[in-house]
């Protein structure tokens, strides 16, 4: 018998509680049972967002969020400003390019976060420049960027606005979308959320909401003013994702319980217990200067491949985490701790990684790594 | 003690075995585990769609899918033709127009069906016309359009492709992709297939693969060259809605066993025991020469409005069916007999209807319906 302890940035495991809610016969979008489940999320998506604006829920996974976020607020030929350090900051620059804006790259080194001065260096040199696209965490690298400074950088030019995927960063660490002043946040099911991909979300501030007025990018699934409207009433404007919305009541309701300030305290507590860890084990970390308290990125020590190291992982243990992508492929691998992680879970991934490790020949001190994690986990 | 029955065209009942595949512990779609389940889906799909065609798998609602086949396979200021017949058919011409497509309209009365001479000769009239958009049923009417000879129109025309919405016709009623010509097939996951919603699906020709090279419409989450090049590898250009496929692959299961022979068959004979029992009780069909096998409209009769009889059948027995949208608001109510639905949800359907009327003070035969129905259920 080996269980399995899925330790990856998404899907996250989903919890008992939503996985049964799921599995009830189905109830339909249009009958009136739908619209207390679904104004319950309404009113818990603001709470999880921060926000008093409201947030949209979308059939699709995060990806259509983020495509959202810039055919509702762009016209063809905009210009907009995208911070490319990692797999989904790239994607930005493609998705602008798709729809005709004019991608304008500030490029960040894997491992990095975005320096908020190189940005308002930027949108100085060009005053043509109408937005600004961020990851909150850049899952590919497990770094976290700066928004709250990015948001300050817009904040004082009316004419731009901050759209900030929140994919890996909403419900993991503070991201007060209105007393921070981000225009776009979005995020999906399958990461703090606790429930299978399938919905996505976004939120805008009211200087965004001049934007959308004046998009010009053609959409029509992924219209967030026609949704919008629809949702105000407790209904969409295509057919929901019914069975997640029921699992997403249930998930937002585990949140409102712990309390955003209780999930917050508790991810932070795994995330820093898992880098002492890894810090105890003698190993790097791939973004040392600014972590996101979604997943740590371990670099791989010298003659160990992060592919195999995941792969024995996944063997020996059940455990399974992620490895690199691109360049930083077989160079680290990624163990989250974000959503519906305990204590165990990180005990479970550091001492399966410590075997893991000593069974491919690297030294390691077996329960090392465990014991730096405990006095963390113990506070 | 009150049960539920669900006879909306969608959602419709899920199947308790997957439900509970649903509620199994999530699993990570870049693992070894997604693979074989996914391959399961891909080869099954295209039984159902009856294509030798790859048929791609969307995370989004049936919408999704339709947007998908315009915006791939068309360029800015194309002329299109669609079929309006309905509230699905008038939905083509609104996706035409946001993406800067030219709509060519044939208006078709509703609860018709549309003249296969009439696209023709729309054809004939505007040789620039590149594309029929059409449903194959049309869920707002109950009506069933001829796409075989819808097909026969455009396959003589080398220049013109075929787009057929089979949202509540695949699986639904014969529509042999390959067999007719079929160049664009859609569908999504909460009508025939038995699941929530969540899923979409589309196959194209080698004709309108053609089309798929030279499109020019800007898209990004509903990219499907880049869809069917990551799903060849049994793998998903985004996230897939993860707890859906294993779904999917149950369902499609099953409907491998029934065969579709049988599927078709099953929902044919409840489809005819529906409308003899609508004739027994004296009322019309919305859709009487044309009518879908998804669900029969009934025409309400003198002094009955269709939305109270809706709410009565709610409220009085459980029992849910669709009213009618838009100019059939209150004219028609809609029972689904799609999906999961066997002889005694056609008997339970027709039961109520037949208690709920005569609760409306029209005058009833009790059992004259259900006996009706019988008759050919006991065929």
């Amino acid at each position: 018998m080996q269980k399995t302890y899925l330790y990856a940035p998404g899907p996250t495991p989903v919890p008992s509680e939503a996985l049964l809610e799921m599995a009830r016969p189905i109830i339909h979008h249009r009958e009136a049972e739908f619209k207390p489940v679904f104004e319950s999320c309404r009113r818990d998506l603001q709470y999880l967002f921060q926000t008093s604006r409201d947030v949209v829920t979308l059939a699709a996974s995060g990806t259509g969020a983020m495509e959202a976020s810039v055919t509702n607020f762009l016209k063809r030929g905009d210009k907009a400003l995208f911070v490319n350090g990692g797999k989904f900051g790239e994607r930005w620059g493609k998705i602008l390019k798709a729809y005709g804006c004019e991608p304008v790259e500030v490029a960040v080194e894997w491992g990095q976060a975005v320096d908020p001065a190189a940005v308002a260096a930027a949108l100085d040199a060009d005053p043509a420049i109408r937005a600004v696209y961020v990851q909150a965490s850049e899952t590919s690298t497990a770094v976290m960027h700066p928004v709250k400074a990015l948001a300050a950088v817009t904040g004082r030019r009316p004419g731009v606005i901050l759209a900030v995927d929140g994919i890996t960063g909403v419900g993991v660490f503070d991201l007060p979308m209105d007393a921070w002043g981000i225009d776009i946040l979005l995020t999906g099911s399958q990461k703090a959320l606790m429930l299978p991909p399938g919905l996505a979300f976004v939120a805008w501030s009211e200087k965004a909401e001049e934007f959308l007025k004046t998009a010009g990018l053609p959409r029509f699934y992924f219209d967030l003013k026609a949704e919008r409207k629809k949702q105000l009433e407790n209904q969409t404007a295509w057919t929901p994702a019914v069975s997640l919305v029921v699992g997403l009541r249930e998930v937002l309701a585990q949140i409102r319980a712990e309390t955003l300030e209780g999930v917050f305290a508790r991810t932070a507590r795994l995330a820093e217990a898992t880098r002492k860890a890894v810090a105890a084990l003698g190993l790097e970390l791939y973004a040392p200067a600014s972590p996101s308290d979604a997943c740590t990125a371990v670099k791989m020590p010298a003659g160990v491949d992060g592919q195999a190291l995941k792969k024995a992982l996944r063997s020996r243990f059940g455990v399974i985490v992620a490895g690199g992508q691109d360049q930083a492929k077989g160079k680290i691998i990624r163990i989250a701790h974000l959503g519906h992680a305990d204590t165990f879970d990180v005990v479970t991934a550091i001492a399966a990684v410590e075997m893991a490790l000593a069974g491919l020949g690297h030294p390691v001190t077996l329960g090392a790594g465990v014991a730096a994690a405990l006095k963390v986990l113990n506070g």
